[in-house]
């Protein structure tokens, strides 16, 4: 059998590894010599990998907790091989030459969408021996044909985490405070909704996944409301949401040289909170927090986010190609998935949106169906690997 | 013996609800009756006051661990009582009807004023039954006469271990990326201090407490020396920097309906770098989440934290009045503090800054003795309560 090369690109999590790790395990229980690409697949175009054979064990503990994506990462799209062949002849090449014959991409619909032009191009010219394989990640939970997405687990677990925290620290004070919490996701509102899972007896949440309509009138009815409860209220947004008859370009902030830049939706309703209510009101964006906070795991999203990687490199051992790891939930209670694979070009350049059923009838919340999926999905602490007061993290 | 009440002021942090359950743990060995005042000193004007007796092992385990100020908090500044006398004519008649003797204040530099203020009243008008004494807490490590604060160390741990993460975040793709991220902290720079902690072996940080001197020509020298070693770089800055021939106020953004928002020293460092080399960069603000981010504690600091309480205890047992509970460091290796008490007006309204040797001969990072200093302090993990995938936190 020959070698696997293994890459990460799009945006990092803080699974990503796990899954990277999961590919090390199951090339190093079927003796497979395993290099890792630097930078995604232009590590390949340009032959910069690494060996990554003989990890330890405890190294392989490290990299699963850690975040980012350690061989590096790249948004490089290979070019179409009707126009130009270069970028396909080169990786087959580069293969041949270090007798390769599986290639696993760890990443998102922008990565499957590689996957599935190699694999294609392979098969057009019968090429029979090269199996092109992918490994989902993203937090943005926004993938197709896959129940849920490694990294998405960590990532909402770090949010419910946080807004937990600033649900007490919102009521410190004797007065009306709302604080504007910004999460990622600009089409898909999954990130935003994981504020669903806080419980706080005090606190009202407004949430606005990206999927919402929004305006500044329907914006001030739902938190106008939210204060007849408490005068104490969180609002979750996603990055997406477009609020209407407020440009979010004509509201920008300006930079230090005077360049526009878009405002966020957390800013505009920041802003109008303290134009149109006047209440002390405080704009939090989570940031790049959300996907690389590794020191707040869901054990469950570590566990399978491994468990894909090994799915991954038993697809290429099988001579399958131009498929994507995935898995599928059998049941809540007790939690239970079953993991198989997915032809890619049923997720590549495919979006998940947040379903009709999943957000309130008022679109300033979720349901309880959103709280059965998300729920099990954040369950389990993975303590991270401590040294000297904090978290050890691998490096190549 | 007479009763106690406990009170929390100022801002928040994620260890001053242990120093409350270090109060409440040694009034209960002492079965003395205590008292929480809602909302600060406010909450004893207005009589609002909730019985704090006979809470559990396991909600006092869990109130230690949770962020913000259970009891709530205020800024109120009593009047000065040679022009008004009605606060501290109140507060002894809500003492005398509740039995109260000792009072506990759990804040800041403005807090331990409050305690100066009410002690020194009681003793001008001769009144040597009602003991007054302070707490400290401050994440801001800004406290004279005590080695460092309670809630530091653990906005230190939180940071350092951010700043660890975004370590791995920033150099993912292979090319220019500067993170810049701002910290809290207006006068002293102790937190952005904290940031030296980590230890990447390979990104270069800068570091900028609110003690130095910073124009944009310094910083794209400090910049372009560091982007030599690497060409990913993170910049860790103090609110509270002033960047010289660039005005804050000029360089602001507008909020959406055109008011001026001062811009942080951050958000003016990021587009300097946008501006002037072009780079990849993102602004990070920490925001509130360094002040009550629970579910990462120092343990150190909790521990430290709750004996600071039981020690404002003792100190009213003692019959002493305007003091504040102390720690000093009695050695590094191992690390060792002893606990006492420093009378408040050698606190009140004072600050610490960072000292010289503390920072280094460029003004751009932290010695070695801001290390050893600061190294013990974020020693040690507290695991929340987890229940149901997130930290439980306690409300009263």
């Amino acid at each position: 059998m020959g070698n696997l090369i293994v890459a990460q690109s799009g945006g990092p999590t803080a699974a990503i590894n796990s899954t990277l790790a999961g590919v090390l395990r199951e090339c190093y229980s079927n003796n497979i010599k395993v290099y890792g690409a630097k930078f995604g697949v232009e590590g390949i175009l340009k032959e910069n990998f690494i060996d990554l054979s003989g990890l330890s064990e405890s190294d392989l503990d490290i990299l699963s907790k850690t975040p980012a994506s350690a061989l590096g990462s790249c948004r490089y799209k290979l070019c179409e091989p009707k126009e130009d062949e270069g970028d396909f002849k080169r990786v087959i090449e580069v293969f041949r030459k270090h007798d390769i014959d599986k290639f696993i991409y760890i990443g998102g619909n922008d990565s499957m969408d590689t996957v599935l032009s190699l694999s294609e191009y392979f098969n057009e010219k019968g090429i029979d021996d090269m199996f092109v394989n992918g490994a989902p990640k993203t937090i943005d939970n926004d993938l197709c044909n896959i129940d849920h997405c490694p990294g998405f687990g960590s990532s909402a677990k770090f949010i419910a985490t946080v807004c937990s925290e600033l649900a007490r620290e919102v009521k410190v004070y004797d007065k009306e405070n709302v604080f504007v919490v910004e999460v990622m996701g600009r089409n898909a509102g999954w990130l935003a909704a994981a504020a669903g899972l806080v419980n706080d007896r005090e606190i009202p949440f407004i949430i606005y996944p990206s999927e919402v309509e929004l305006s500044a009138e329907k914006f001030l009815k739902d938190l106008n409301s939210a204060m007849q409860k408490s005068k104490n209220v969180i609002v979750v947004v996603s990055e997406g949401v477009i609020v209407n008859n407020l440009s979010n370009r004509e509201n920008s902030e300006k930079d230090a040289f005077g360049h526009v830049n878009v405002a966020g939706s957390g800013k505009i309703l920041e802003s109008i909170i303290k134009e149109k209510l006047g209440y002390k009101t405080r704009y939090i964006e989570l940031n790049l927090l959300q996907r690389c906070a590794a020191h707040v795991l869901s054990k469950t999203d570590i566990v399978e986010s491994i468990e894909l990687g090994r799915k991954a490199v038993q697809i290429g051992m099988d001579k399958k190609s131009g498929k994507m790891a995935t898995l599928t939930r059998i049941s809540n209670a007790p939690y239970k998935v079953e993991y198989s694979y997915v032809g890619v070009k049923n997720v590549a350049n495919l979006e998940k949106r947040v379903p009709k059923n999943f957000i309130n009838a008022d679109e300033n919340g979720v349901t309880e169906e959103m709280l059965l999926y998300l729920r099990p999905l954040i369950q389990g602490e993975m303590s991270c690997v401590y040294k000297d007061g904090l978290p050890e993290y691998f490096i190549f």
